[in-house]
Formats: C-alpha cells, structure tokens, sequence
C-alpha cells in the first residue's frame, strides 16, 4: 500500500467553489489518504472583527495567546469540520484531527532566537502508528496546523511542515507520497511561462537549477523541505495543482524524488 | 468492561480554574470513558464581539448561519482542543471529535414546527463500533456538541442528547454508565436544602416524585432522558457535582436505574 499525503493551503481554503471542488476530486483519488489543510486569510478576518491587531513580521504571522485562540477555532474547528463534513458527504471517511488529538503530532513553542513569533511550534513527533491505524481501517485524517506540546499548550504549526512530518512519520510503516497544492502547475523555470514547467527535480538537477538562479528566493525553503522529507524516508513529493490531483501524470506536474 | 460517558456543561467549561480541576480529575478516573462537553459563554461572547446578533427563544439558542460559524469554532475548535491539549497534559489519551469525524454522530436539521431553531440537529445514529475501537484502544474521546448529517451540513446539537446517544451506541457492546455533572450535588427535594440530596430514583419512585411535584419544570425532561437511556441499554444514569467525579459513594450523588 501506498499512501498520499496531500496538502492544500489558502488558494483552495479561501474559496468556497474551489474548495467544493477540490474536495470532491480529492474524495475519489484512489487509495490511502491524508489530508493537510491550511488555514486561510479567515483567520485573520476573524481576528479584525473581533477588534484584534494582526501581527507579521516578515510576512510570518506572530501569534500571540488571542491570536492562538483565533487559529484554533477557525483552523481546528472552523475549516476542519467544514471540510470533513463535506468529504463525508462525498463518500469518503474523513476524521478531522489537531496535533492534540491522540497526541498525533507533538511540538515544542519555538525557541526565541531574533523574532518572537510566540505559540508557534516546532514538531518533535509524529504518531504514525495511530496515524497508520485509521488509514488501515478507511479512514481519512484531515489535519489542521494545530499541534501541542503535551503540556497543555496548543500551538499554531506550519502546514507544509506538518505535511512532510505526518509523510515522514508514515514512511516508517509503508511507501508514502507527499502531494503539495500549488497555484502554479508546479516549479516552473519562468513563472511567467506556462510551458516551462520543471517535470522532475532530483537532488542533482536541484543543484543545478540553484546554480543558475532558476531555483531561487521563497522556492528554495519550500523544495529544500521537499528533499528533507525524501532522505528521511518518503518515496517522492508532487508539487500540483490542486485542480490536477486525480489527474497527475508526467509533464504535468513536478516530480521531486 | 464498563464504560462511563461524563458530560460536563458550561458551569465546569466557563471557570479556568473549575475546568483545570476537572480535568485532573478525570484524568485520574479509572476505567474507559468518554468526555461529552458544552460550548458555555464563549460562544455568545465570541459573536457579540464579532457584532453578530445572539437570538434566543425560550432560554434555547437559535441557530443561523453566522452563529453555526461561531458555535463550530467555539465548541469543535477551541473548547474541544484546549480539553484535549489538558487531557493530554494529564497522561489521559484523549481525541477530540465532533459527529462529523468518522461519522461518529449522524443527525437530521430539527423540522421546523412552531419555531425554527434553524441549524440544530436531532441525532439519528451514533456510529459506536468506531467509538468503542477507539475506547479498547486506550483512547479517550471528547465529542464536542455538533454533528452532521452526512450531507455536508454541521448542526449544533444539545451536549446532554449527545452524552445519551452516546452512552446507547456503546451499551450494545459493553455496559455503559451516563454520569451528567450537575451545579447541585444531585437531584433535590428542597434546592435550598442540601441535605435534601434523592440518593436514587427508579422509574417507580420517580412517578411518585412527579405526582407529589417534588420533580418539577425543567427536571422532568432531563429525568425523562435519563429513564430514555436507561431503557434503550444504558445500565444506569449518576447525576452528581463535577467536583465528585472521582468520589462517587452512595448517597453524594443521584443515581437513577
């Protein structure tokens, strides 16, 4: 068995049409699944109509005790009991899960080095035998960037970080593939270019792109995270639209391995 | 084995200090159990800040768009989670739930007769081979009080009808204790007396409390659902003080069989 590890940020959260759509593909991709899911900008929407500043520093959201308690509501209760209602209704056995929840993801509240960007966590831990104990019986994860400390201390967590964990964490049980939900139709060498889509990348060509600048800026985080996850264990990552997830196949999309 | 179904409502969720106290406490509660909590003053709060309306009829929340948004934040993220975070502070395995998850708990959107109470659920299945797998496994569930109704629709639901449903679901493969924790040490002949605890109640004796108006106003229907369980399975319903949890002895609390 093979499992998928899918993650969509706020391109699909944000747009209800988008996101109904989303998930009914994503309730027919075939086999063993999870899903990630951002949060959104409701967030911080929220978070205004309440009377509460919004804070960022580098474009990196700051959370502070409100601002936690406004991601916890709409992250883990808001958005993921939306999504998994829906995914129910598309026939798919969807349990929606914060990092709390049968201690599935365990973090710690990062280390102030320069910036303190308050109850953010950093994962230590990932239960993927509680994980991969769902998925045998059918059933769908749906996590929520949510984790906790096991103190009692909830904490506002990177999707994409929480993707490559879980993928990491099931790695150890079975071959795992993590998917990442892109608004490009993957790395492309001229953003610009429709048709100049990357259709794989491996740690050497990788190095090659970052030579020539065609890897650069805010992608580099994102694919280094990519090749992380690979070395720790899991089988290949997909950077797609979230529109082709029940449709990949080579050329329309980026194969990292 | 037998399993006890604890439900807790605002009085324990609106005090920091109570809900911490509780929390310790059932950690250390021995045996498989199920946490079953209300959504408190956090609700109404959180919509007055956001400048929603609150509209009540009868002492009963009504249910619009908005505040199904709020209620779903309020109760499955960020009540639901903190428990849970705490739980798992406490060494007790909890996994926070809503109906929608894993199709825990399906219901129907109330029919409108007199008032429309507008998304409010009435239960019609609750899926207990998934609840009680997760029980033998040493997991605690916390099911926060909305369900779905398998269309895709979120619906809040009354916590003390979950605890119930909840305790039948699981009656068919175990013995099942309902415990509802209550601001009164139990049921009352006098609620100005505190010696006037009701140690325990049939369905004999409670005809009788009934006839002699002993048992009165809003004590009927929660009695009414107690005796409801007690005969679709349930072994036996305690109502008690949150803060006895751990102390139940004869005559401390109501035990209705």
């Amino acid at each position: 068995m093979s499992i998928k590890v899918v993650k969509i940020g706020g391109n699909v959260i944000d747009n209800p049409e988008k996101l109904s759509s989303f998930l009914q593909d994503f309730a027919k991709l075939e086999g063993p699944k999870v899903l990630v899911h951002g949060g959104g900008k409701v967030a911080s929407q929220l978070a205004k109509s309440m009377g509460l500043e919004v804070k960022m520093i580098e474009g990196r959201r700051v959370t502070d005790e409100s601002m936690l308690d406004v991601v916890t509501m709409v992250y883990a209760g808001l958005v993921n009991k939306k999504v998994v209602a829906q995914l129910q209704a598309n026939g798919c056995n969807a349990i929606g899960l914060s990092g709390a929840d049968s201690n599935s993801i365990q973090s710690h509240k990062r280390i102030v080095k320069e910036v303190d960007y308050g109850f953010v966590g950093d994962i230590d831990h990932v239960n993927g035998a509680f994980i991969y104990d769902l998925i045998e019986k059918g059933i769908t994860p749906v996590f929520s960037a949510i984790t906790h400390d096991k103190q009692g201390q909830l904490l506002n967590t990177n999707a994409d970080t929480i993707a490559s964990s879980v993928s990491v964490g099931l790695s150890e049980f079975t071959d795992t593939q993590l998917v990442y939900c892109f608004e490009l139709p993957g790395v492309m060498k001229d953003i610009n270019d429709p048709d100049s889509l990357i259709a794989s990348i491996d740690s050497e060509s990788y190095q090659k792109l970052k030579g020539e600048g065609i890897i650069a800026d805010g992608m580099i985080p994102k694919l280094d995270n990519c090749f992380a996850a690979i070395q720790k264990g899991v089988t290949s990552v997909a950077i797609c639209q979230a529109e082709r997830i029940n449709e990949l196949t080579e050329g329309n999309y980026t194969k990292i391995y």
